[in-house]
């Protein structure tokens, strides 16, 4: 069916399987008049893109972005940008022999319950190279956030394994977070963590982690009550991320140990600006922004491919036993950030559409 | 703006404030010919309504359940089934004092700032009042899934503090569930936390918890990639439910240190049909069910009214103190068990709904 | 399915059979802090109800609304607006035997072979009193459209049988199209017409007619190209009305006899601002308003039920004739009046809404 | 804003200006299995394209279709399609000249109004070219129903100027229609249509007419009321068609000038399956399809290109006169037969999933 749009104003499109012609996206609602040529989202791709570091997928993809509407002059017009990348590096040969078994928690067995037809190159759409379209729509969401609002998305790898990562919410950027190739802005840890990440692919088995993103200078008052919560649309953008398995807004787990006295946020101001002195509510209360950072953070279980042996059944339920080939990243971390940042925007950049909207023209009588 | 509509087949619309005259919803898109009356929803409205026990608010309502469309001789008609509470213990001297400031990690100054006119009597929407609506249309999906695929969906307190039950998730029953006041089927641990609870009430402070929830029995094939993830949909639902901070799916926080082998659910079969020997995944592949039970987790922060002083702001922006009065309850895990397991509903519901329609008649070409 | 939701900022969702408890709405997205009440409503309501005068239907409906929520202290809350009429005079004796067969041109047919499950008494949800919930929601976008821009709507019969009326639509007010029944500013041919309906009705009979509707200082710049044009959203909301058989925007079907020389509305300036000399475009020009009036034409059937006999089927296809008893009007065209204003006031709330989103802050690079 | 998408379960978003690098669309919600290449949509393209005969603007367009996503082995995959057709011929020469003035009746002027910046090059993506996107959707769609449920959809030239052809709705062919370049399936009159077109390019002039559309075997129950009635929707898809003006379903404006007893379709049963021994209705009653033929008309007004001089005025307010050049259809109306097919197959695909999710699984209790 039709799950592949995100957003009710800012609305993205998603398409393209993994060894597919082509990935990519149509953004529809995009506002008119930002200048835009594909040199302004391209850096965000090349951060996403297989083969940039040694802790990656060597598949060679250089992601090349083409803008083919929606853009005139140099400026948007307002109508749906379509946005493709082709597949270049696709090498299908190495999956034939798993068109017939099911490959352990990987989406084989349960999309062809869904669908019956079933692509078995490279994992089709549910691919993470599906995530090429969220990414240029992302980018050009945290473009016009950034130039509208001043908002700054910065997610970081917060966690490999139980190496957890030291990090100032308040003050981190983006090129902390790309010192290194892991992109965790806590150097110490990241060694450790690069570290935990070989040792993993030399024993021919992946690793888990966790990535935490803040955005800073939201406006207070964005996120819709009451399904589509601000925290709950995140909780969704992020949990629609592959291998995505939990998500938690500022104090998120840590809150069922605390009592209210310890966990309430005291307001107060800050020349004239209402703030909190705390933010265990991670920038949103009742579902809406209230200006203080935004704080999430997902967990991410290992990738399902590691290189071991691994019992399985077949298509036509034998039993057997399945050994992976082909190129697949030992982690899946770092290059989720520019993901996780995409989701991060394209959720604020909805956001920022329907408050417009709401506070539109105060009402005169 | 339009946020308080959830599903796209199976549509729900609640609206009500705490202090309003009525709380309720609206399901659009309910099949036709379900039997259905008041009273097949009402036992989900007692678990829910406060003043159950000692442990909940003494707020007293009888939360009667009316139903004014959709049903015409004891069947639903598949037309849009309106259902109303009428708010009659409704007390709103006690917010008087409240509604020149804001309270400590209440929703009063981001609904301030996003809609500016406030209704600041008992929360407004922004109450867990407004979840009758949710809980009556739940409900309805409950029944249904119960009746045309025998789902079972068991929701249950996990955690409070750090107490940590101990459960059983594949044979987990509600009655398990409502034998003690606080709804854990861990007795020993349901005691503990009890006492917790009451330790917390005396101290005039408020605490936090987690619950999780099963749903046995679903088909493999629901849920819609790549937005509209099962787990995606079904994060997006916990998390918009008033105090949630943290959902996860299956191993959740605990696969960030997992490896891959360790990881991964094995194919087996069982009498021909295919499963899982482990089940990390929580019954979601690729944002898919693949029939293995689908397993939730949601954590919940202390309420935020407790009765001790708390610095805070006026609405001119003056530092104040504040001292809560009214009537809450010390820790919202035990009244949110049927909530959690409402929401889950709503999400399976839609999903069959759309499974349904993507496998309707198999292309003859 | 979910059909019973209009509009995607400005959302109703309807609900209510004829014979069912209640008829009415709820209304989410309306802007915060609009002054309202019940009275500022129930005009709207009083202009449809059934029993009105001689023309239409002696069913005796006060139709008193009662608002449930989204109102606080005299102001919207930009929470859901829940809005119920209560159904009293409804006689349910006279459709019992009419629930074995079907009756001619009524949707008893239809629905059965959608739904199995039928409500019989009255047309059920068929029945134009679903109208009720419309008006509520459309009197109160109405409410809304002048404050905020000075919006004029006036709809009036345009046609009734082959009498046509002649009216001027630059300036013709709510006034003139109450100061008779039939409610045709016109009135020599509102004698006419209204003699033409009281010979229908001796004859045991019904009669068709157009009702037309004018939108005035609707800014430049409303409606959402492609499949969401200003006039494709005023064709689906007047089609949805009970017995509308077409719809025609500006010069509508007479434009396929014109020359394209004859047709196009030269663009003049009046006072600095763009307007054209002639409005065959009717207002919208590539689906979006011009600033000209906005002009709308639908037809309506005559009425399904007449009092003549005809043939039919029962449910179990045997073939037999049918007689209508009940309570009906001759001619639907003067109660459509107020019906068409509020498909035409939700169509422009609606598209306010999204190009205030549209409009908000010109981008600053 | 996010007007580009249409329907809810077979969802289309078209997307690409006249000339920008391309056209096309992305489906989502496709079902799985479907056979499917090119060549499956090129012969719709074709009869779109321009340039096909001398009764269509000269711009020369193959339209060569790509499918980027979706397919696999030959099938589809339940997955996005996206589909895109390359811009060849554009010449923006021709239209250097007009970035600083309004055509009359083009969309010029509200385009700018809406979103301040506007590609005035061919129309932008209020050229007819936008249709593109459409088509291939459509035709898509069509090859669905036609497999699945044996419906036939058949679009003809029903009017130009005022020459009315006559045609049997019953038994009219595709082949009928293509017969003659005016695609009018009544020869004689086809002719004289021929002959008007080719009078009214000679001075310089367009020219209108009406489309009128026939769905045979569709299933009685389609449509979902009460906003979402097959004509409802029906009557949106048409009017959203570049120069459509107004719309009507079986007796349409017509049904105005009747009587009750005149208008009526008689129920009777043939070989056990309830019809109706005429049809007035067109095939919809309460919005639902009855089993009949669905009929529909659309009023098209002549192209706002003629080659006459016109009165203006500049986007600086400034009165001026305007000399039309470039390449333009004298009649919009053979090249829209296929257009209009098109919208009427996504309005039924879309309402057969729909009616598949209702009729999922009757009720078992």
């Amino acid at each position: 069916m039709a799950g592949s749009t995100f957003g009710k104003l800012f609305r993205v499109t998603t398409f393209g399987e993994s060894h597919g012609p082509a990935v990519g996206c149509i953004v529809d609602g995009c506002p008119a008049g930002v200048p835009l040529s594909e040199a302004d989202l391209q850096p965000a791709l090349d951060r996403r893109r297989p083969g940039q570091s040694r802790l990656t997928t060597p598949r060679n993809e250089t992601d090349q972005l083409e803008i083919l509407s929606g853009v005139f002059d140099g400026k948007t017009l307002g109508t749906p940008i379509c946005m493709i990348v082709r597949n270049k590096d696709a090498d299908s040969r190495r999956y034939a022999e798993m068109k017939d078994l099911y490959r352990p928690s990987h989406a084989d067995y349960t999309w062809e319950a869904k669908f019956t037809h079933r692509d078995w190159r490279g994992g089709g759409r549910a691919s993470a190279r599906e995530t090429v379209g969220r990414v240029a729509a992302g980018a050009l969401a945290q473009h016009i956030l950034s130039a509208r609002y001043g908002i700054e998305i910065v997610a970081w790898v917060d966690q490999v394994g139980t190496l957890q990562a030291l990090v100032d919410r308040k003050t981190v950027r983006t090129e902390d977070v790309d010192a290194n190739d892991v992109r965790c802005p806590d150097p110490s840890t990241a060694e450790a963590m690069t570290e935990a990440i070989q040792t993993a692919r030399k024993a021919r088995d992946t690793i888990g982690g966790t990535v935490a993103c803040v955005a800073r200078n939201v406006p207070a008052g964005w996120g819709e009550p009451v399904f589509d919560k601000l925290d709950a649309i995140l909780a969704q953008a992020m949990m629609s991320l592959p291998a995505a398995k939990g998500v938690e807004v500022g104090s998120g787990f840590s809150s069922a140990t605390l009592l209210g006295s310890e966990h309430n946020d005291p307001f107060s101001t800050d020349n004239g600006v209402v703030t909190t002195t705390s933010n265990h509510s991670g920038g949103v209360q009742g579902g809406i922004s209230n200006g203080m950072p935004i704080e999430v953070r997902i967990a991410f279980k290992p990738v399902a491919t590691h290189f071991q042996q691994q019992s399985t059944v077949t298509r036509d339920g034998e039993e057997t036993t399945f050994q992976a080939k082909g190129r697949h990243d030992p982690c899946v971390l770092p290059r989720a950030i520019p993901i996780v940042e995409t989701m991060c925007a394209l959720v604020l950049m909805d956001a920022s559409l329907q408050q417009e909207a709401n506070r539109a023209q105060p009402f005169p009588l």
